[in-house]
């Protein structure tokens, strides 16, 4: 199976890299975590996107905050999918990074997830292997038929909360 | 190969569904277009997102504007890669359909995209189906490298239309 | 007399959700809270939007955080009117919430109260079925009398805080 | 049945208020119009509230721009539903107009609709007043189920502008 | 001397309040302050604003948060100034505020201050007063001179803060 | 009486100076037009505001756009009250203009108007010079009422144009 | 003299460029002009900021547009002060750019001027230069002077068109 | 070696003037810090502007909040290249700040860092004293490197935290 790379830009995304991480490793995804900054690190940034794909990574999750250029930085060396994850940090709530992340230009596409969003940006490259890995498209629809049971299991607690309430 | 859907949400995103489908056009990849809204048709879109994947569909790309929901009332329904384009309309400028397409809950992700941006999401795409399809690897690298050298070109031609600066 | 739907989008709107149905439970207004996500539980979702009128309801409270999609899910399943409630989480303030819920195209409405606006929610329910049931309006003409007194009765004993400024 | 008034801070919202009065028409309600301003004729807008639910109406739609306090003024003197119609002027695109009109405070709420929404203010009033008028909540229901026909036929006209496309 | 009104939508905006009071003191203005909401008590506002120029008023200080109508509100009621302080207030951060007392139509101004600004509405009313009051208005040039002294003497002990840097 | 003194930050502002303008002209206002930066020409603003006062101006408009300094420029030197026109101009709308002119430090009040809203800056002045000048006073509520009759009128043509609708 | 790099993102934004061009030119400070990507060129981009030092440059400027990273790439690959100018396009203003190219983080600045602010981007650079070069100090003096004179001239000719005006 | 200015618009922003002055210590650029308000101190600031280049400084760092016009107010009394630090303070995180500071008008430009960017600042600074001083150009590239290798580190430390994903 494909890799896929959670790469940071400072070790002050590692709460979301880490929310990442842990959906990669519950699907059986390898991956490989890295900090990696579009501005200290230019050379080993593009170096590393450069060779990812024959390095075996099938898409890169790129998580950064502020003018958060990492996602745009690697997918300007690659044409592997790149997942860009905006991080909030001081005022601004992480406007200024998913606004830096999504509005790409024409011809480098980074598919952008909400403001913190590491579980989600890991699901979404498990989407991408599961299109030629069935055993893992099964695994996602199983983790979804269970995230609904859960939701209605909710549901049903919430019903004996609130008695009161005519039953849902 | 697997084929792309690209949904727009009213007539009115054609112009930014022209643009997924020149792209998926040109790099030959099969796709099917169709309104379908999360609004007006909810049935249809929901019974469409659920059976994508039985159909062959590898992902499904969305556009619309305003409170922008097709991408995520698609995503709640299968669990291909779903592409989100935000359409901008009205006096907001596209900040509305962006974040009610970019701040999903975890658990459904969708890969948003630029506001506009029908095109990246058609070569996200094309990057997704080129994991598993070497030959549509080649086609997105070698795009990428042409796309370099026009840069490079319209460099050169700009070098003339400034004579007096110190060539770059 | 019908009945009100208190639907949210995670437990952890919970607190919001409460704040509806101590209204709703002051003007003795019969209703159902349930767990009921757009993106977690579309089905569910959207079955209980489509029977909705008939089981007896006459308004849905729709409350939901990020791309708020729950009240524009049921409002597409449902003729009968839906309250939507943005809720605030993350850095963004709520602003996503709301845009995502308020900014509804044309032909399906929702009406949107204010960012964690649960109490307003519940009023503008009791208001709606007050249209047929004169007890109820009276009791919502009470209500804004008593608001109103208890506004001057509060003035009142700020002009005693504040003995050196000129009585109001 | 019970009447719809239709308020417009100025003539320069009457674009908006005809889409509203076109959809009351068309639902065979009986409305009014009338230009009253929270801030050039108070007097005139909180009696027209104040004795608005004596005289037969049933909901109140409010169209304003700028800080748009038309629906916020009504609202607070009746206790009749009061839909508020944000509108988009001067180059911050509404944004003032929608929080001005969304953001009330608890005991005080104004339904919102989306930037402009003057059709959908009018259909959220149509759906209050079928929760006791069963030939408008069938009306309503035969509305909905011809927009998702017409969304349909939308559909297949469009598959057939895109023949190479795969048939949706 | 005229004397200052000042009113606040709730009591909890009791803090700013006290800020523009505490100015008001320190120049000997005579004030009056007041609970006083647009939307709970709309009638006594009203009546306040129409009332309080025969009552030997001067200004009118309106402090609110949210869709804070209170200013525009008091504004539409006397061709007193009127002083708008929005208060910040969730995730918004004050901006409903600001746009809803800042953004009002020509006819009626409201002189709008700073997010929390009391201390500064207060001075505003202080100048307007001082207009027609030369003793006032030598109290402002005298308190203007102390301000700058008190910064030139802050900056003084900054100085012995950071020796190793030259002296200013 | 007091001059007013109407200031704007450069020659593309003068639209919004004409407005402020013809509102003091009115009045019989007296009055002074100049073009004067905060950033183009800060002595001969700093030297106008600080003499100001003593020529005979009661009060300063300051009309500027994007980092909008010359209302508070002016007010740093100076006592008197100053009105601050924030103007759009690039793709920010004004919301540069707004917040550069509104969200002064405690000391330095500005009273800031809509953007824009050069008409109400000039009665905001024209209120203030009330204070003390009774006749001006009863011009300004002559003008009110005057304004409350026309929107009156207008409502009463409206209710021609629309003659099904029930009389208002 | 060192040189000045004027760099485009594409070759949409040549009219900002022409700005920065045209201020550099009437000061004779040498400049070479070029389209540089940061996502479509990332190597040239930082193959040209990595030798500019080398090669006589003494600053250099990037312009461009969306999720402008073009200034971060280059300044990632120097210790040349790097000027950005953001460039509006779209529904968002331009908002997009200033904050993906002002929000860098520390140990990598941009020196980031107002939206499409070209000359003044130039005028910066020249700033610089001028601070080993004074020649050039004086004939940015003297430029400021004449700004001065030319706007207290336009005020002149402004008191002509507006003589019942007091003159200022 | 020309001396750099630090000065902040009041002592609540001493923190981020102590980020600048680390680093310019740091270089051993001497410098000089002082409170110095746009609105409180004009006639000092001015004139600390006005004589700042005679006086040996070579760029003026200004560090302020809110209607942060210290950057600007510096700017129009100098041609020395001016940075701007905007900081964050109340709801708006520091946007009121960065638009007050970023947004000049053509001709008297401020380059302006990252919300809360005093250290940034300071390293603009050392960049431009480095255009012609080599030994600060070396040291600027040392420390380049040494952030970058620091980078590397923190990325091998990392490799060690998750030993089970792939080395990078």
């Amino acid at each position: 199976m494909k890799k896929i790379a959670v790469l940071m830009g400072s070790l002050s995304d590692q709460a979301v890299a880490d929310k990442a991480l842990g959906v990669l490793d519950s699907y059986g995804v390898p991956c490989s975590v890295r900090v990696c900054s579009a501005h200290r690190t230019p050379g080993a940034t593009a170096s590393f996107a450069r060779s990812a794909e024959g390095e075996g990574f099938g898409a890169i999750i790129c998580i950064a905050g502020m003018a958060a250029h990492l996602a745009g930085a690697v997918a300007a060396n690659t044409t592997l999918p790149v997942v860009g994850v905006p991080v909030a940090s001081g005022g601004l709530g992480g406007m200024d990074a998913l606004l830096a992340t999504v509005q790409m230009p024409t011809g480098i596409p980074v598919a952008t997830v909400a403001v913190g969003g590491g579980a989600n940006a890991a699901l979404l490259c498990v989407q991408m292997l599961a299109l030629s890995d069935e055993e893992l498209a099964g695994k996602l629809r199983a983790a979804r038929e269970k995230m609904e049971q859960d939701t209605l299991e909710a549901n049903r607690r919430l019903q004996q909360e609130y008695p009161n309430s005519t039953a849902g």
